[in-house]
């Protein structure tokens, strides 16, 4: 199986090489044969191609079987005339990635990294499952001097199918789904409580409730572990899964995936390009090995090996001297190596 | 001066009582003469007339110096072919009330309110001022059974006065405005930002940041003291603005008032109607008050008067027994008076 590794800006190559030792780790003691390959992509795309998705990286990402990312953008190309991000948005477009899947946990022994008090983040385990091609991100843009306009547009076929990976996701959980939506003010958000009310007949074993996108982003710091699976729209998914993380105290910690209906998935970390730590060793490959369990589990249908990695990096955060972020001394690389000695 | 009250659904009347009865008590000590009227509006105003915004209660409005609204909604309305909150986005719209300022602060001997730790939250003092007018909320809309739009615009003048609210604040309290918005990926956020720096050389004296939304919904939760002033649109104001009132802990205290260029402003307590609890003399009144005292400071200009109402609310919370939604027996009606006592 194939693998392409875009390392992109910051700390990206460096989580991303973390991410692909431990790949070949688990790929040795499963039995499996990955080969990768790697591309220019974001800002390294622009300082390499003029592109942040030159043509050359999005032929490989199509004909890879999984892809993963370690981040992109950064200051240098604030006034770029592309954007490193646009890279990504036109990545996600051109393999149809619309279902975006963020699992926000509390890991064991790292409770204390919430900023919530304990008893307020006991038992948060949340699955968000964002719309990735749609809504405002792709609707129609006008930009004027004095008037700027951004549409925002869904189709039944597209809420559908994304309702369904919701569904799914949480009959393979605790059974329950929260459509979170703005159905008081807009159009859109109304065609989507009406898909997603209509999808719940043929899921009898799943609970639905539906939650104002303010009362959502209210309740993910009051009752986290109220959640079990979270679906919305994009530009919500954005808001409310980077707000879930930090509330779990794992901004560092998370992976992220995101699927077409066919074709290659997309891996990669939550956190940012973190410019200002990038090239001291300093940054931590947790948040990038959870992708690359994630990149096993659904872009390379290899539960197995996904399960032993996602243990190893659990016993090195329970066990082992941690990175700076988590208030240890260890750099990034000692600890990829304390994963990597998990995984043995 | 007259003062408009609309009491709204749920637990609306009772708060807007408690807060009418702490008006008329500042105004007897401070020698202001207010007169009164009341007016159907929201659910209560499709009860009666079958329109949220009754037209008398708009004419009534705009003849106001200043409106309170206890609370608008409830289930039973749910499937009626206009909603409560229609009336409130009429009203908004008829009276040009751009400007919603919402206030976030940990009051003082409830600390321990709020779900963050409490070093997380210590020194958590941020005005959000959201545009109300604008955006998403009254873009143009299209709703199919297979498709449905939304769209968003916003223009230079749009953003440059609420962004002028923003700074203005700004000056009277810490210096510091942090503007939220999407612009890596939305036209009307890069205008936005474009539109917040231009101005920013009029306010040498006011520190001007920018943050995307998503890393703004992160940054309430892991760092709410950063903040002073925000400012941003009206959907990203909403979340925001519910967000960071849960992380104070004190949903349930606040007030907000939505200002425009001229005419009345619109001044209500945050929290719902809640109609669980609605007629048991349940409610803590205390959103209701706040909301009071900013109808005496920017609605009738009476910074005096609402001092003094502040002062008498924050010192019932601190001596006196509260609410149940504080952890306390008192009735809404009680708490009430606690405060009035403290007035005189
Ligand atoms: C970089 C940006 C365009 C992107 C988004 O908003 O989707 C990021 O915030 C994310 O969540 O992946
Ligand atoms: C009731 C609803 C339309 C309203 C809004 O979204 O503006 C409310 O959430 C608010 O914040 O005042």
């Amino acid at each position: 199986q194939s693998i392409l590794i875009l390392p992109g800006d910051g700390i990206g190559p460096e989580v991303a090489a973390a991410a692909k030792a431990c790949l070949q780790a688990v790929a040795e003691l499963e039995g499996l044969e990955f080969t990768f390959s790697e591309a220019p992509f974001g800002g390294a795309g622009i300082d390499a191609c003029g592109e942040p998705l030159p043509e050359e990286t999005l032929r490989a990402a199509e004909a890879a079987d999984a892809i993963f990312l370690g981040a992109v953008g950064g200051p240098q190309w604030d006034h770029a005339p592309k954007r490193p991000e646009q890279g990504l948005l036109g990545l996600r477009k051109a393999l149809g990635l619309f279902a975006n899947l963020r699992p926000v946990k509390v890991f064991k022994g790292l409770e204390h990294l919430s900023p919530l008090k304990e008893d307020r983040v006991a038992g948060a385990d949340v699955l968000i499952v964002r719309e990735l091609t749609g809504g405002l991100y792709f609707g129609e843009k006008r930009e004027g001097d004095d008037e700027a306009f951004d549409g925002c547009s869904y189709s039944r076929a597209e809420v559908s199918r994304i309702a369904e990976i919701g569904f799914k996701a949480a009959q393979g959980r605790k059974g329950k789904l929260t459509s979170v939506d703005k159905a008081n003010v807009l159009a859109t958000s109304r065609l989507w409580r009406k898909t997603v009310n209509d999808l719940s007949s043929q899921y009898p074993d799943v609970t639905v409730d539906h939650l104002y996108v303010d009362a959502a982003a209210m309740a993910l710091v009051t009752h986290p572990a109220r959640f079990d699976v979270i679906v919305t729209e994009n530009l919500f998914g954005d808001i409310l899964s980077d707000e879930a993380a930090v509330v779990a105290g794992s901004i560092g910690l998370l992976g992220s995936a995101s699927l077409g209906a066919s074709g290659p998935g997309l891996f990669e970390p939550i956190h940012g390009s973190a410019p200002d730590i990038a090239g001291q060793d300093k940054a931590n490959p947790s948040g990038a090995i959870a992708s690359a369990a994630m990149l096993l589990r659904y872009g390379l249908d290899q539960p197995k090996a996904a399960d032993r990695l996602e243990a190893a990096l659990e016993a090195a955060l329970l066990h082992d001297e941690r990175t700076a972020d988590l208030g240890g001394t260890a750099k990034g690389s000692a600890f990829a190596q304390s994963v990597l000695a998990h995984i043995q």
